[in-house]
């Protein structure tokens, strides 16, 4: 088998990989993906944020007064939790969501994946079950399997997880003799689905993690992106001992420094670091310092204010076009917040199996399926609205109604099982 | 056990965490360290890069232009594998040490430190055996016991790793049934060992890792540090398809934007690239075009050729200083390259035990126990001369065979055994 594999692309290693590969694979959505970045495509598919709202000339002054006046330190190691000037400020900006913590809770991290990395590590062995809403976010869900976690999903409905669901998820899996490490959830602006769990529900459910003894996961990216009011109370709000938050800078400045956190109990937050030491060494000093004067001398609320006004107005194009061309059978969240609407589609359409259709018509989507970790989400999508211009929105979804119309005569015509043949 | 956590430091999480964590414990040299890092203390041991000699404007400059004419790239989510235009230039970096490689050969990581913990998470099972040096760098080490990793040290002289002792070491551990997943070597300017395995032995254990299908680990931060001549050609030059070679701009450029990379066979590298995404989507695009802009406009060479002299510069007062202080029975490395003296003193002596007399004594040095996963290295301490100036570094060593020469003369009064008693 060596021999075979000089020069060639055979995989030699195959025999020696560790067991948490099994499921690494690049899946077929990622070659139309690299299709659908074509300029003629209208992507609805990308989480990226719009950044074009941006101060590009303060921004370019901030970083270059970090090096002129803190340059050894921006360019030199740091400590494993982050710089203390920076997590300070975190906990100013987690005040605004009623979070009252100390900048030693919070631990800086590179983007908030890297912390779903770092609490996947210290929490999860194989066979450990996740709790996580059904559809949950793909990143975390992803991280999760490679830890060899078992994701069992929660329904939500329009106000976010349900919690009688939630306590009878609890049940059977305990019956099954399985441990469930910790709930996963993204309360506001949910990626893919759009809802945001309510205040009522989320002291629910805080209640209800508390008397099971699981670990709460509160994912919030998107928190300070809401269309309609202040901010939403965080759960961490109401119980800093059983929830660890996560927070990012990637929605409300910039995602291209990879700096988000991580605000956990005590002895929590000691694991993370460590964990977080041997995976990175220590986050970028320059990252840090670089977000920290960018939020000490720019008027950074008014620019979210900004991003919010930008995704609101492309939320409304999105909901108007989906209003005006997409099927009567079809539904859809009416997010308050965030980037993402999830659609779901008549009986017998397959999102996924589609996809290469919508791509030819040039429009792109995520298919439900990805946000699963159990095969549902066949007939739903996720639609983001943070990156194209409002009528590229409107454009794309006008698109991407003929597709789905065209389909549903198709499955008139020939049947669900007709697909088969036309797909190949 | 819940209700006392409330308020207090215990930890309610203590039966809930995975167990790969159960390693993971705050040493105590950590707390002796804050102590050390006082300005009346000499350290002696840290591994920060002396980044005194970077020409700060330029570089304010460089980042600046990066916002002002690539902004809505360098602030966005990037390719998990990194940047093309960063990856090119990887490669030509790479040529000095005669490495053809491919762009597509490489990943873009955040700091060497996260391919280590990469390529743990794509090779090693619990119970899976890592070859190392002894002694061998303890971020690596840590890494590899994070994935629950055996640890098999094997043997270095004056010409680095040897081979016949990577024969044997392979034979016993087969013998005992237990899988080897790789062999991880830095053959240039060793950390913390300081020696520079030959050019004839590369070749030697290049064979024996084929011969036995054990992938060779290269991590080579320091290889453009050499003070003497060129640059060694590395191990990767000579085996693309069975060698990862780890590459970093900590040393050669700043630590602080956290890049680095490995090189690796193409199936490999797939796999890299899955597991990086899982972990943080992407390296920072920021810092991925700052670096490859620094490296397109500024005299890179140049600036490596003045590290090079400042490094030289401290490791003759180093080793001049040790000729003349410390005692005759203890022996010492002499590195030609890189940052690091491996020092062992008399027998009976023990680094750890002695570490907090020789802080009170205004040095600090890394004892050797921390480089050995088995126990092993308590005679020997790695001394650092990267970042002191050569008059500290005088001082520095002066201080410590003071302490030394105390520590053999109680050993000569009471005994090894006697010093139980003095240090608690």
């Amino acid at each position: 088998m060596k021999e075979l594999s000089h020069g060639s692309r055979l995989d030699a290693f195959v025999d020696r990989y560790a067991e948490r590969t099994h499921g690494m694979t690049t899946s077929e959505i990622r070659a139309l993906f690299a299709v659908a970045s074509r300029p003629e495509v209208v992507s609805l598919a990308g989480g990226m944020p719009n950044l074009t709202a941006l101060p590009i000339n303060e921004i370019a002054k901030v970083f270059a007064d970090v090096i002129q006046e803190q340059g050894q330190v921006a360019l030199q190691y740091g400590s494993g939790q982050g710089l203390p000037e920076l997590r300070e400020q975190i906990t100013s900006i987690m005040a605004l969501e009623g979070i009252a913590a100390h900048p030693d809770d919070v631990i800086v991290t590179t983007g908030s994946q890297q912390a779903l990395d770092l609490i996947s590590r210290i929490f999860l062995d194989p066979g450990d079950v996740v709790l996580a809403e059904a559809p949950s976010y793909v990143g975390a869900l992803g991280t999760f399997r490679q830890y060899q976690a078992q994701i069992v999903h929660i329904a939500m409905d329009n106000d976010g997880l349900i919690p009688e669901s939630v306590r009878s998820a609890i049940s059977t899996v305990r019956a099954s003799g399985r441990k469930i490490k910790f709930l996963y959830t993204i309360p506001n602006f949910h990626n893919p689905a759009g809802v945001t769990l309510s205040l009522v529900r989320r002291r629910e459910i805080i209640e209800i993690a508390r008397e099971h003894d699981i670990l709460i996961i509160e994912d919030n990216p998107y928190g300070l992106l809401g269309f309609d009011q202040e901010p939403y109370r965080a759960m961490r709000a109401d119980d800093q001992d059983n929830v660890i938050y996560l927070g990012s800078f990637s929605k409300t400045f910039a995602p291209g420094l990879r700096v988000g956190w991580a605000t956990a109990p005590h002895a929590v937050r000691e694991k993370l670091v460590m964990a977080s030491e041997s995976t990175i060494l220590c986050p970028s000093n320059f990252a840090q310092l670089a977000i920290s004067r960018y939020f000490a001398t720019q008027p950074w609320i008014d620019q979210i204010k900004n991003f919010r006004e930008l995704y609101r107005e492309r939320r409304d194009a999105m909901l108007e076009a989906l209003d005006h061309h997409f099927p009567a059978s079809a539904t859809w969240t009416r997010p308050r917040g965030g980037f993402y609407i999830w659609a779901t589609l008549p009986e017998g359409i397959d999102t996924r199996a589609m996809l290469p259709r919508a791509i030819t018509a040039r429009v792109a989507y995520v298919p439900g399926t990805a946000f699963y970790a159990d095969g549902f989400g066949s007939r739903s999508m996720r639609l983001s609205y943070c990156y194209p211009t409002p009528e590229r929105i409107q454009e794309g979804i006008h698109r991407l109604a003929g597709v789905i119309d065209e389909e549903m005569e198709l499955r008139q015509t020939f049947g669900p099982s007709g697909r088969g043949g036309i797909n190949g």
